[in-house]
């Protein structure tokens, strides 16, 4: 298949290698040429823009760091829309708000026909290179089936949530919950600590009782609780501090537009927001219970 | 076995009932005569006062409201200390602050070397019937050997948390995680819902994600997500909102004493706290999902 | 003078009323053509875009809802940019955000060197009518003194901030802690109530302590305790809570970028969209005490 | 006047030196033997209880650091009801939570008919010494005006909030107040400082605006802001941020009591503990705004 790829960053370059892989040709467009020229050795065709690339493709995959590049590389003069043929499928796999992809995709839907999806994902680079992602996909069951088979061969659970635009909700709804749970099972192991239990008896308590959660039993942020936790090691390699930050944000924006309170999901995004302005924001998020420690010494 | 049973609330008396039925002796104590009379009837014998309950007894159970009631009932002028044998085992199973457990305890040790442990359960009223409850024990191992085989007649998990004031420490900080983690789903839920993703999809992508979490996955606010969840059947039938509001009391004041910041612990007790405020205190703590929703007509 | 104003909405109509009054030549433009016609029996001059406006004009005005207008009024292609001429001055006396409000006007000093300045009102419609705004200017000194005397004739207190955009970060700051003052003082207010003070001696001993503040003392949100407050006449005819919530939003996103925390802030602008989720948006923001206080019969 | 004066700390010992320069004869007890050494050669008759120091005054004066200690100097077998003589009046001091100052004031009726008010203080030990603390007075209008001249020996402001209790309810919702507005000025303080507008304009705007309150007009975080504030003297000398942390412990407990949120308050209670947890404690309360400010170096 003759794949467009546009936006070949920490997400996205390993993900285009694995598309390669599978034996599909691909169109590139970037702006760092270090990584195009390193594509192109696997053998990428580059581009000279979005709509170079979109030009002739039989599907469009873009991976972008937030909306106004989405937009830029779709809406702009030299942009994907300018170069798409008609009825082309294409998706964008970028975490944006859930207006700018149904106003992209809507776009997309009346510049000829160009059926769009949105299908933003989490794994992170670990599972973008492993080829193991989830895509939480946001399109018309048709379009669904259609990208599918090429998900298929970036990610491990493909996940259908209903028309353009619902990747983003369910991505940022989930998120959301993650970003407070995570800060729960904070306060909570600080707490115990504090009172005088022992960390891995609360812990594991808590995972075989009604505060179990995937914050608790899987990432648990106190060191030595989990041994595959980032927090046995240093709080290295997992997903930062600043994402979380970017999904709260997201999250906390949607809810306004949506004149939608979420009391909880505000505070945790201050507290990540503190940790962040104190120079910790590329420590994985589950750092945030060093807030809650009298410094170590 | 000659135990004596003092407190035959909710909670209580379907647990005496399940020691009763188990072959034992009790010595029953409680304010509620029609309680007593109806246990007598099964075979306990009916006591004065908590001294002439713990007289004789080979071991004293004790399942009380709160801290003042375990304070007057241990160490009253009719009390438990005031009747038990030298070195004879006991346990508290009511949920306390840690601090009042300790303290109940040493003067248990030092008043003629009474091993006591405290044990606050999980489970419910329904838990209680069923004899399958989860009992969090704060002893010493010995204690704990000796309290283990009967504890097993009232629930199914009986875990060893620690000496003597670890049980409530775990069973707050649990309970801490859940208050928040229920608020999390909720805030998730009912944005989802606002922008326009299927509540059951969002539920299902939740839980096979990193939002995943008990209150989403077994018990979650969103009514019609799961059938057995109290949300599906108006709220009613679980663990209610007063009783959680009660356990992140304790949750916030043992912080408090402790110098231990609990953020998120401490807006949650205030959400609740408005729940009951409208006067909803009496339904399943899970309906705090609907201080998130508008009014639904 | 000849002035081009921009925008006549409830604020701008009655600004530009006063400028009529006080004898300037106005060229005006809205998408409202009632208002216009009405400014035009005044003496007004009716132009066919903003750029017609500015045309020939030696001070523009622009007064509008949010930032996109200020982009699509200012950087557009019939925009005030297109038609102003070389040097002359212009201020924007919309709400936005500090960021948006420095790019216009640096694109304004790039396209022939307008200079332009912003100046966020407070004092709502009675003080536009009235001509007692406050002024909040961010300005060059040089500019800030050519503003001044024009500004005056529509405003009582004219400040300067500092800088071009520090007129915005001064209304968003105070407008940040008067939304959590309310909050503070009805808190404080319906504790005490329910505790059982009397609120009239509480607020005098507010006022007259270390909790004073213009929430309290000017705008108490207890009904009866400031006669002249909204709250005594059923919360109508003051600052409505969905411009609080725009401001708390501006202020919010503004502390997202420059990566600031704002715990209190961030829950306030929650607890007033709760309010407005409910429906009450459109009340005066001191009915934010009514989350506080059991429903009234 | 024969006045016993128990509880001579760092409050209770300069009110007491008030009352003896004001010409009274004083019956003094305290744990800590140099103070009343001290009092002792000012004229103060030491007594070896609280008892033996009610016995023959005609007023009772308590100043006690909390509500344990009320009970036991008042309820206690050698406390001052054993003593005090029948309708003596009585006047508590200490910042308690009012339903131990109702339940004492009820037992000191029940016993001989003792009138006893609530007058918690606030002005600091600056205050103390000075002779201008403002007390909040809880008491019928009788006992108000037997109390009122001599409080006013010790005090500028003796402000009658209603019945015994109310003295307690207006100093914690006042404190309450307060501890919020310091937070919400420190926002709106780091906000601004990190979106460029200069820290003293800001102040100045906010102060003759709607943000107008003592936390910025009066005891302003910002060093260098206002020259007699704790934040331009290393935050020493003020009010302590454990005082602050006791006072919203009262405020919170009580509203917890009642069923009455207060999230604002409630999360300022975490904010200060926070700071409490990392050492801080000993600061004055404005140093909170540290919290918000990236590292100094």
């Amino acid at each position: 298949m003759n794949i467009a790829f546009i936006g070949l960053g920490n997400m996205g370059a390993p993900m285009a290698r694995n598309l390669i892989k599978a034996g599909h040709q691909l169109n590139l467009f970037d702006l760092n040429q270090s990584v195009l020229a390193e594509l192109a050795q696997l053998g990428g065709h580059v581009a000279a823009s979005p709509k170079a690339a979109a030009e002739g493709a039989e599907l469009v995959i873009t991976m972008l760091p937030a909306a106004a590049h989405v937009r830029s590389v779709w809406l702009g003069e030299d942009g994907v829309l300018a170069g798409i043929g008609r009825g082309v499928p294409a998706v964008d796999c970028s975490t944006i708000d859930p207006q700018t992809a149904r106003e992209v995709a809507a776009a997309a839907a009346k510049h000829g026909g160009v059926a769009m999806a949105d299908a933003p994902v989490s794994g992170g680079t670990g599972g973008a290179q492993a080829g193991t992602l989830t895509f939480m996909v946001g399109a018309s069951a048709e379009l669904f089936s259609t990208l599918q088979p090429v998900l298929a061969q970036m990610g491990r659970n493909i996940v259908h949530c209903g028309e353009v635009g619902t990747g983003q909700i369910a991505k940022i709804c989930n998120n959301l919950l993650l970003g407070i749970s995570m800060i729960g099972v904070s306060e909570a192991m600080a707490l115990g600590d504090a009172l005088g239990i022992d960390t891995q008896v609360l812990a594991g308590i808590i995972n075989s009782s009604t505060g179990r959660c995937w914050s608790s039993d899987t990432y648990n942020p106190w060191p030595g609780v989990i041994e595959t936790a980032p927090a046995s090691r240093g709080y290295t390699g997992g997903f930062g501090a600043e994402l979380m930050l970017k999904d709260l944000g997201l999250a906390t924006e949607a809810a306004r537009q949506a004149h939608q309170p979420v009391v909880l999901g505000a505070v945790a995004q201050q507290l990540y927001q503190a940790m962040s302005q104190r120079g910790e924001g590329g420590k994985d998020f589950s750092a945030i219970v060093n807030s809650y420690r009298k410094p170590q010494s």
